[in-house]
């Protein structure tokens, strides 16, 4: 990795690090560079809904944080999501969920941003979720 | 409230005392009728993100999940989210969270459901995302 | 109608008539008042698909166009969609649909909105789709 | 091409040719393949809006038809769309529209279908919107 990569890196693990619900459920970023983001949450029980799967909360949740870490990556530090909608289409059993978002396109103050969710086993990762979302410089928007 | 209504609350609040996820967010159900559910979360540190407001994440969450028991509500409890998508219109500052699902739609095996966000302080209720999706019959669709 | 609503149906039915495709399609303006709009388009054949319903994309089509003249209604005509999404809920077969929208949330730069489609015949309006969107002032965004 | 790939472009040509509304607005088929479908539709005058770019309502039919053709392409013929959301990225100016669908996940009723639409001009392709939708076997949703 560059200096410039290991940076933006460094900030998204700071970025994470100062967001107590992202600590909560125990999420990790293990890539970020220009256009795109991944994230990662290792699968544990209160992260479950009552038939055993990962709970779709949790789902939605690493794919907004992961869309607006892509935007972040774009936009820079300043951002919120504004919008986004997200199909599952598979329940999410394994080992942990590991989402990857990528900039589909940016303009001066918002990037319309992609992520699928995949979930992880020693078998490999399949998808369980995709979604598709709007990060906009922070004064246009509102949450993250 | 007549005995069915009571019955349904019920269940509500068992399905939800079910979902580890919901346990770890502090989520309660304050009301289930036909077509129409009630969430709410008490706002707490561990639920915000950098600067102080409620994270997305568990916005995302509390509509996901009220727009499941809207659709439970109308299709029974065998229901999993399919899609949804929610905007976010205002950062969440206050007391309590507050998601106001309902029908809008019901066929036999899908239900489109909408969801409004509330942020509750004393002073009132005010709207922070609004959000619209599809509860499909286990068996058509995925997580939950 | 006072003076101001007359001149923002005025207004609103000079921008529709601006819109060769919205001429295309037959589309009318029935309302526009601040914080909600009405578009109506009679159904014929050429909108309809295969199976003799209207076909889809002219139920997006009035869903955007209706979203976006409720976002006019509050930030003024220098407006675009910059995204939605829709439900369909019923096949539209009547005899012109009827499509409601309603401004949920106003910002600075951006108004959430939605809109309910109907399809009216002699015995009433059925919802036939309902969508959620994005409408914002010009270069935050983009088409309309 | 193989006799299969062959017949089942032919499919998607006939079925466009039976929809009154694709006619109307000049939609072609040139790819139909297992997961994936293209359409394109020539930019004409009654197809834009009052600034002269391509009407919204365009790209939205565009992107539901080739997310529906994607589907038709994995589920067979009798499909609807049950939902889809889009954003628009970038105004619509150039010769022609090219829709290009694929499909992310197929379950036994449902297909979870993307779309990105592309203005074409000689200087080549550039995106102006992008979708994400699902498709559903007729009886388990609506329009199309």
């Amino acid at each position: 990795m560059t200096d410039m990569a290991m940076n933006m890196l460094a900030l998204g693990k700071q970025i994470l690090a100062s967001q107590p619900f992202s600590l909560l459920l125990g999420a990790r970023i293990t890539e970020l560079a220009a256009g795109r983001a991944v994230l990662e949450i290792p699968i544990d029980e209160p992260l479950k809904q009552q038939h055993g799967f990962v709970h779709g909360g949790v789902i939605s949740y690493v794919a907004d944080n992961a869309l607006g870490f892509a935007g972040v990556s774009v936009l820079g530090e300043s951002i919120v999501t504004s919008e986004f909608k997200i199909n599952y289409v598979r329940p999410a059993i394994g080992d942990r969920l590991v989402a990857r978002a990528t900039v589909v396109h940016c303009g001066r103050r918002q990037a319309v941003c992609r992520c699928d969710v995949f979930v992880a086993t020693e078998e490999g990762e399949r998808l369980c979720a995709t979604s598709q979302g709007t990060i906009t410089l922070q004064g246009g928007g509102a949450s993250a």
